[in-house]
């Protein structure tokens, strides 16, 4: 049985100022609305048998994963469980985890698909066809990877040198994994043919990992025991104990067993397939420009400019008389880029961790597990959030220390307590916290409800939250 | 007698997004906080004998531009009479009201010193050293035009030939205004050193003037005259009657008198002067640079970037691999032009009103003469604004068909009236304004107070305020 596993980690740096660490590129939607996991997990339930996806990923991403699975009809939330890291780690210890999970929990014959949860890939049937191919060869014991046959001499991906034919099965032996060449070497692969890019995306049975880890990478495998024996034993989500987790070596599936494995073969893809690493690589996509090669998402004005890739949530912007260029602005910030330089914008969001700048890892708007809030205004006499709370959700019961709170509703019906009182609070009406005043906002209706709220004090970090009681596991958290 | 008479007018579009029709060009804040019309004021009081200083600009912008004269320390707003323009019109009408205006109040012998308000002038000994000059010319009858020596072959301006010197005086007769000229011959006049750019700064005795305009335009005279017939008679500010000035003729001064009269004199000025007519001028303007000569004003990373200059109110702006670019961010809206082809910001502009769009008139703050507001969140089920309100003044009486309103306090205290009860609201303090409820806020105190209003209701425009009283006169207006 085919068992896929969502690897969702990684921050995307390259795509600042929209992917950043609270909200990474795996939640980065297309044009088409839905995010890249979405597209991911829409991939995984065509070939999983069964319903099941196994999803590995960081603890703090878990509520907004399961939101974004909870969005597609087909997902059966009972069906997703999800493997957490405590911190972020490599591949190999996240799939050698969610193959002993696999073996625990699906029996066996579990065959593995990994997809990253960052790429895109439009031709779908033509994904399942070679993803079939895959797990027919994996059957057989073979550890398969994805190759793409190259489009261009790209410098920023691994290959695969393609060896011979398997018989009787669609695809080939690999004959050597290369690293990432010299614009030279890849002009030669790409003239020769016999080389295709690592994608990243594997498919090998459960057991046959197992077996080869035991073989090319024993003390990976070890720590990843004594992790998956670390289990709180819930099914999902499943956490597991730090020190465990921290034990294991920080190392990628292809180093500690692709490259060194014994039977490893390769799918030569007959799908599209984009890692999105850059604003260029979105930026190319295939998809309607003026005539002058522009291409808008949101609002701009365009005066004699030509090739151009803008992207802009809510503001206006304008071009006068540039070329080339990638402009993204999210609200709180904005990116001007050259296109063929796009990969260097990792080295902004190094500089801005660097000066603990709030927009290298969050947004204007920050996503909890209850929904999400926005800030409007962050002054030193007060704070302004507009505040969304889902269906049925609740935030913690809290209180803090420097700051009282004004809440209007300005849309549905709020439940709300303060102090021992506890009342519904309607739109267009507004309730005072005074500081230090305990406090839970509730949403106890079908559909989300937003408010505003105006915080009054001397500090309105979000540290400065006494956290009572939570249902979502934050009382010992900051955030 | 020196009157100098600042002309405070022009929307100033090639500087979107940061000059806009509600707030423009001489509003605009240098790098030292100074405002240009600040600038301007400053430099006529150096010259203005006995304080009195005319101001000639659009009604709209009363209130403003007494706010930015009372920052300065030696204004006595009571020398400063305004004479207000219903529209804005051209400079001969204005010139020509402020003639006829300063011979009724200042006297017979008022020489006019005319001062756009949009230039920049750094060298202040110069340049009263000149309108000294000027004003000696002007004595003897002269009409005297401020000829700068051209520093490149500039395309942009006028340029005055200069043909004899002046006996005794230290000016030249003007042989000739002359078009903007092609690139070649801009190129020619620069070599001959016997042609200055027109700057628009003038200095006249009254008289003179009205004299030249008896016999170069005799109908602008007449119409003036007409309209200063209407003035409502208060000396400050004065208001015509809207017919009356729409029957002026939309002229400059220069074409309907300085190129056609006799006596014309030019000072080649020894003052630097810029017109600050784009964001390349701005980006001109001698400043420290970075190695690479990026100039930033505001926050902003720059990456293998070169000659750009970035100009940012409060958000984060990334530069990556780009060259010779404008990127200015105002908040709600973010240009990124070529440095050579910032004059071509206008069309964004056109484009902007064509499209009916807010950014091209108003900011995300909006200035009254009450004080101001920002707009923090304009959604469709609220609109959130920041309030602040100047010491001593009261908004409107006023109440709202479509919407209630939510007013929390967060720094200061406000007095409030809502239906019959008056009372004083504090910070960390909130009222309730029912939907059709008269009410009025005033700041009784000596310092700005600042509040946050929530908006709730279907409909948020600034059209849906009903004023009852209003102590600036817009109870008919709907802003």
């Amino acid at each position: 049985m085919i068992v896929p596993v969502i690897l969702s980690g990684g921050a995307g740096t390259r795509l600042w100022p929209v992917s950043r660490s609270a909200y990474p590129k795996p939640f980065m939607r297309m044009g088409d609305g839905q995010s890249l996991l979405y597209k991911t997990l829409d991939r995984a339930l065509r070939l999983a048998d069964g319903g099941t996806v196994l999803t590995v990923t960081g603890r703090d991403y878990y509520f907004l994963t399961r939101d974004e699975y909870a969005n597609h009809p087909d997902a059966d939330l009972d069906k997703l469980p999800f493997l957490l890291e405590p911190v972020g780690r490599n591949t190999a210890p996240a799939v050698v985890l969610a193959a002993l999970h696999a073996l625990e929990h699906c029996g066996a014959d579990a065959t593995l698909l990994i997809l990253p949860a960052d790429h895109l890939i439009r031709d779908l049937d033509a994904f399942v066809a070679d993803a079939q191919r895959a797990a027919a060869l994996a059957e057989d014991g073979w550890l398969v990877t994805f190759g793409m046959p190259p489009s261009s001499p790209e410098t920023g991906f691994g290959y695969i040198r393609m060896g011979a034919e398997i018989a009787g099965r669609e695809g080939r032996e690999v004959a050597a994994f290369v690293e990432k060449p010299d614009r030279e070497t890849a002009e030669r692969y790409l003239a020769a043919g016999d080389h295709v890019w690592n994608s990243g995306m594997f498919c090998f049975r459960a057991d046959a990992l197992i077996a080869a880890a035991e073989k090319t990478c024993p003390d990976v495998l070890a720590a990843a025991r004594a992790c998956h024996a670390s289990e709180s034993g819930q099914s999902s989500p499943v956490e597991f104990a730090r020190e465990a987790f921290l034990a294991q070596p920080d190392i990628s599936i292809d180093y500690a067993i692709m490259e060194r494995a014994k039977r490893v073969a390769v799918v030569p893809a007959r799908f599209d397939w984009s890692d999105i690493g850059s604003w260029k690589a979105i930026s190319d996509m295939d998809a309607e420009t003026d005539s002058a090669g522009n291409r808008v998402q949101g609002q701009a004005i365009i005066v004699e400019s030509e090739n151009c890739y803008i992207q802009s949530d809510s503001r206006m912007v304008a071009a006068v008389g540039v070329k080339n260029l990638v402009i993204v602005d999210t609200g709180d910030a904005v990116l001007v880029a050259d296109r063929e330089r796009s990969q260097q914008v990792k080295i902004v969001v190094d500089r801005l961790r660097k000066d603990n700048h709030q927009a290298a890892s969050f947004h204007k708007t920050v996503h909890r597990p209850w929904g999400s809030y926005t800030i409007l205004e962050d002054g030193e006499d007060c704070k302004v959030k507009r505040l969304t709370v889902k269906p049925g959700h609740v935030l913690s019961l809290q209180l803090h220390n420097r700051r009282s709170e004004h809440w209007t509703v300005v849309n549905g019906t709020a439940k709300v307590r303060i102090g021992e009182r506890e009342f519904l609070l309607n739109a267009n009406e507004s309730a005072y916290i005074p500081m230090n005043t305990v406090h839970r906002l509730e949403n106890p209706t079908a559909r989300d409800i937003h408010l505003i709220e105006v915080q009054c004090g001397d500090y309105f970090g979000e540290d400065d939250i006494v956290r009572l009681e939570d249902r979502y596991g934050r009382v010992q958290s900051k955030v």
